[in-house]
């Protein structure tokens, strides 16, 4: 690595060191940190992101930027050195253009509305949160108002958790899969008893829960010398360095696959933040930054894996031994892939996961662009509800108050998940082509050939390609939801006994 | 409050910050952490503590801190204004010597030797830790070197945890202590079958252990909405903000004080953190800074308040009812004051914990000043235990290696344990006179009155006094030994039933 480029990765090792702070006090304030901790929370989280801020968009940032670039002289475009370059070179350019008291007022408002979510969500109670919402929006069109170049407000936002994708494109994606979902949903609705999952809904113990995860997560790879698991109001994963990765789950003793695959989602996420190259630790690019490979991640080891026919033969004798739940392979398989419209997006199954996301992605739009009204967010909400999923919102808890994204600022993040399914279709598809029986080695229980294939493939290279980069190169062409179409009727079809 | 005033109050808040985000990261370490985590948390420290020493060792701190002088303009000396600027330039005027390498280097070496030191210690392994050690012992000397102006090199390391301490004085008083505990502990050496504290050992599940110890803290003012209580191989109290108060404590399922009284001392120094006025906070005022005033507060709690006559009669009754022993107040008193020399320090009694500090502050002083080499530390510390305590040291685990400390490079820090007795001597002396029944109200359980006198003439002026000040004003003179002496004897010819 030439000296200039040496001086550039120095230099920003600081903001890793300080993501990496920023992440444990986000860590602690949603697992660990008394109530009344929350103000001082804030103006630490703030103070953080104001001194990586000012830091990051330094103008010394800069040369050394364009003094590593004149230095590159010749190097692939595709190597850690070019990437780092042009990395660090695209988000200076994006920081530079927000002001310090903007980005500081972010940090604190996500801090401050985070913890008035839980409580506003305890109680169903839209109107303690709305102002804070409101703030969140404001602040979010601020920081809009800051670029131009970009074809809508929305795209702006977007670029932030999905690096180069634009609103249009997603549109065009999200347009596909809706027309494919509604009448498939239509569909196994009318064959709803064909699957029974009511041996799934009991009384488990959070102790005998906390086992089966366990175990299953320990076949996935979680180690405890280098992760942890806790329990989080809003599941999430994160990490303190590649060696410090840390899940969360919500435990629900009346139904036991909400922690289970809760966990498998998160572990997911934390495979991929261990899984990047040590020699990126450190560097702008050892930090993930497309939420749509990251998700493409857990979702992949949530259903495909954890929810697939081949993993249930080894998932059952577990649930049985921990849990005293006597499910065979087959049971467990189609039980827990049973559809059902549902409130609440992360319970939900993988056919109308999607359209909990277009839901959010249309509203989010039309905040944005002043279209829609934060006092009338919860009535267009339970409207737009009602002719998506034919259910009646019962609640706000239920309905607009149920994620915590928008109390924390994370506008122009919901869109990611979905595009993160249809990633993980492309990656599954390809993994079958690439991994010599992997079905056969998945069900007996072995799911490290799966594991070393997305390290080797996905996780390693960190944020060094868009997600549109990596597809490319993995799979040969870009996002579209040919796959995880196909993947998900072959399994519906299969769970239901139907042609599809 | 002026103009310049308040713009170095904002530019130290940002400090105040750094040190709430550095106070999580060091008590993730020590709780939560899994171990793999220790490199990039070592590297995350580093950075944390070199920018806050790069942004307070700025030129324009030095330049606010003047022009704030210039407009304090008759302020009272004991004004927040007043001692605020005092305070940042006496801080200002160090840290600037010490360059920023040397004090990155400090931070990453104490948390890598954090991490070697808790091996090092299970395996009673002095070799695995002798070269951080080492290292911590040279860079204590390089930071030595970096100030003139003190009478021994000692000074310099003290002053950093007893502000305006000296070597010379502190040696003045543990001579006068050690005078009087040496005879004392021998007399009650020949009378040990006095007191008979058997019942305490036994077989103590934690959970019952916990019980107790969260009904005995509730006492005390632990409250769940602004304060945690974890395990911690070294137990020890922080705070990440006034409102978010965290402390430790070890569970000993043989022998049940160990947790009790642990727990009571640590709660001591989180009610410090606790009282600090709200006006001081995001201020140098708002962080404690002589470990002597704090050290007064927990032992205070633990063994005046904890092991004292009165409490007992409100203990007995929560030890019989959460861990089933039938131990009458008197019993309870008697047997939890029992002097008895032992290895540990921090499981050591009243009597004899000053010679363990002692023993301390003689091989710190021959280390700094290069008198006694590393690897001669164990044999010197056995042969000097052997002759102050009249014992073996059976391994290293019990000798040199059960304290953290010199594990952070925190070498200068043990003399303010004692010290710290010594001022809970003279505060306890005056809580009487200034509070109306004050043992009655103990009693019965009431600790809310000494709290607040606590609160009122302690706590609540957080760094604006250094330890002699403050006691200069709560009870007209300085550090002397005679009211904890006093004190000891007291009680302990009440317990031993002796003449003393």
């Amino acid at each position: 690595m030439s000296e200039p480029v040496e001086q550039l990765r120095n230099h920003l090792a600081t903001l890793s060191d300080l993501h990496n702070a920023a992440a444990l006090l986000q860590w602690d304030q949603q697992t660990m940190m008394p109530p009344r901790g929350r103000g001082a929370r804030a103006e630490t989280a703030a103070t953080l992101r104001r001194i990586a801020h000012e830091r990051f968009t330094a103008s010394e940032t800069g040369a050394l930027i364009d003094a590593a670039r004149a230095a590159l002289d010749g190097a692939p475009p595709d190597s850690d050195e070019a990437r780092l370059v042009a990395v660090a070179r695209r988000r200076w350019e994006k920081a530079r253009r927000v002001p310090v008291e903007l980005a500081a007022e972010l940090a604190r408002a996500a801090s401050i509305g985070h913890e008035v979510w839980v409580q506003a969500r305890a109680e169903s109670n839209f109107a303690l949160f709305e102002p804070y919402l409101r703030h969140n929006v404001e602040l979010a069109c601020q920081y809009v108002a800051c670029f131009d170049g970009y074809d809508c407000h929305y795209d702006v936002l977007l670029d932030d958790y999905e690096p180069g994708m634009r609103t249009a494109e997603v549109a065009r994606l999200f347009g596909q899969l809706k027309e494919e979902l509604v009448p498939l949903i239509a569909t196994l609705r009318e064959h709803a008893d064909r699957v029974d999952d009511a041996p799934l809904h009991g009384r488990f113990p959070v102790e005998s829960q906390r086992r089966l995860v366990e175990r299953t997560l320990a076949l996935m790879g979680f180690d405890p010398m280098g992760w942890r698991l806790d329990e989080a109001v809003h599941p999430f994963a994160t990490s303190v360095g590649r060696d410090d990765v840390r899940i969360t789950t919500r435990w629900d003793e009346s139904y036991f696959p909400a922690a289970l695959f809760g966990a498998m989602h998160e572990c997911g996420h934390g495979l991929y933040e261990e899984g990047i190259a040590a020699e990126l630790q450190r560097t702008p690019l050892g930090q993930t930054e497309s939420l749509g490979l990251h998700e493409s991640q857990s979702r992949l080891w949530e259903n495909m894996v954890g929810r697939g026919r081949s993993f249930s033969s080894a998932l059952a004798p577990l649930v049985r031994e921990c849990l005293g739940v006597g499910l065979d392979a087959e049971r467990l398989y189609r039980a827990v892939n049973k559809v059902r419209p549902s409130f609440i997006r992360v319970e939900a199954d993988e056919a109308t996961y999607g359209l909990h996301i277009i839901l959010r992605f249309e509203l989010e739009q039309e905040l944005i662009d002043g279209a829609l009204a934060i006092s009338d967010l919860p009535a267009a909400w339970n409207e737009r509800f009602r002719a998506s999923f034919g259910l009646e919102v019962p609640d706000d808890a239920h309905g607009v108050l149920q994620d915590v994204h928008w109390s924390a600022g994370l506008i122009g993040y919901f869109p990611t998940y979905a595009l993160g399914n249809l990633i993980a279709g492309e990656l599954w598809e390809r993994a079958h082509a690439d991994v010599a029986d992997l079905e056969e080695r998945i069900a007996a229980g072995q799911l490290a050939p799966l594991r070393e294939w997305l390290r080797e493939n996905v996780h390693r290279h960190g944020s060094k390609f868009t997600a549109v980069e990596l597809l490319e190169r993995v799979v040969g062409r870009p996002i579209e939801v040919g796959p995880f179409l196909s993947y998900l009727k072959a399994k519906l079809a299969d769970v239901y006994r139907l042609e599809l």
